[in-house]
């Protein structure tokens, strides 16, 4: 489908998990359509929490779609990172210069990284070796104000256009709810161990028949300074790089001399 | 639902992707039922690639079932990971002493971890201080032999019961599909940067849309002889710890140097 049109005018994959009708989609565009050629792929329906899920047991759709003067957009079926594969494979024929995903309707900072569509679908380009970053803003509502966010977008996404990047360079990103006035720059961060203490809720159906409902409140074990959730709770935005190699080295050699198979 | 009966008898969470039905859950328990209280919670239906996902929009179900002779068991209508948060919460009301996954049917080794609901279940055990380990045998079939595989189940879990474990500690373990006397040990690795190299198939439905379906060969770029993929092409058992802190932490000291917000 798409083509580049310009040499050397960057092409930049957007993608989401909110779905291509969120309010944070519309505003990741519009903070870097001027950095490049820019293509949405997105999920026709909110993703929230998806994490990498793909899909393997049915068919995938994708539809050309309006979503702003002069940007090409497709709406799909899938999941985040499915978004990601198709648009790679099927819109793009070739790889983006870089991926963004987001902006996300609420925090994807410390342990949520790992359930959150969003930074899946940036994991997921950083796998296939384009560099991405996964923006999230701590304010769930669907009128959030993404004024502030942009302009740290933007300023993320230029320093990434000029930099020689890492091909598996992925940036987690989280942006206070604040006014802009109010933040006090940007901190790049190592991922707090914070996570939602689980809770079910427990309630009879119309039937009679129990079902539970996963709620859950956000505790911070770690009391570093040095975490996006520290950053973010004293105004900062957090910038923590990511990677896909999940193997536990210290626990690697430790299990080496201790154990005995 | 379920208590303690025994003390020091520890309790074992058993779960998969495959959904409760699979030979691979049932060849799991069959391996470790004699090192403790085995209590199963796994999915009513497959999620295969379901990776960390988590059910927010909707409620969940849980109905106890026969399973085997003396296992407590219950299926479940989430993901992996729902399975693990509603065994601790509303089964168990306790975290188990630890958390087995598996076996699934086909390879989770190299960057397979991030995509498998089989290894997402085993990391969400151990974002819950839940020591746990994921088990697959490099075999899809529903007719897969578990024999050489129970074996080796069986000699890790009786390893992780005697050891002093890392509350936070997660093993990805692949079983290399031969002959139980071909299998040369067990390794410890670290996770290959192998992965599927994606490829759409399309075609057009009855009704002349188009559709796309995942497909895709797998490729490793790893040439090292310390990864799962290399273990298991040896005819080794691949066992590599797994973590959940995603923070890169060499690029995180590059983009601090280097990089001007």
């Amino acid at each position: 489908m798409a083509k580049t049109k310009k040499k050397n005018v960057p092409v930049i994959l957007v993608t989401n998990d909110d779905s291509i009708t969120a309010p944070g989609i519309k505003a990741l565009v519009e903070a870097v359509k001027d950095l490049g050629r820019v293509v949405v792929v997105a999920p026709d329906k909110p993703q929230s929490g998806m994490g990498h899920a793909i899909t393997i047991g049915h068919p995938l759709r994708l539809h050309k779609v309006h979503f702003m003067d002069g940007v090409e957009a497709y709406s799909c079926s899938g999941t985040p990172v499915d978004c990601v594969k198709l648009a790679v494979d099927k819109v793009l024929h070739r790889k983006p210069d870089i991926c963004l995903s987001g902006i996300n309707h609420g925090a994807n900072h410390s342990i949520n990284v790992i359930y959150s569509g969003t930074m899946s679908a940036a994991i997921e380009a950083a796998i296939e070796s384009i560099p991405s970053a996964g923006f999230s803003l701590l304010d769930l509502s669907v009128e959030a104000d993404f004024t502030g966010a942009k302009v740290y977008v933007k300023k993320i996404v230029r320093q990434m256009l000029s930099q020689k990047l890492d091909k598996h360079l992925t940036l987690n990103v989280n942006i206070p709810a604040v006014d802009e006035t109010l933040i006090k720059g940007i901190k790049v961060c190592r991922q707090a161990y914070a996570k939602y203490e689980e809770d079910f809720i427990e309630r009879n159906d119309p039937h009679g028949k129990k079902y539970y409902w996963l709620t859950g409140e956000f505790v911070n074990f770690d009391k570093g300074k040095d975490t996006d959730v520290w950053a973010l709770k004293n105004n900062y935005v957090s910038v923590v790089p990511v990677q896909f190699d999940l193997t536990n080295y210290s626990l690697k050699k430790e299990i080496e001399t201790k154990w005995k198979f």
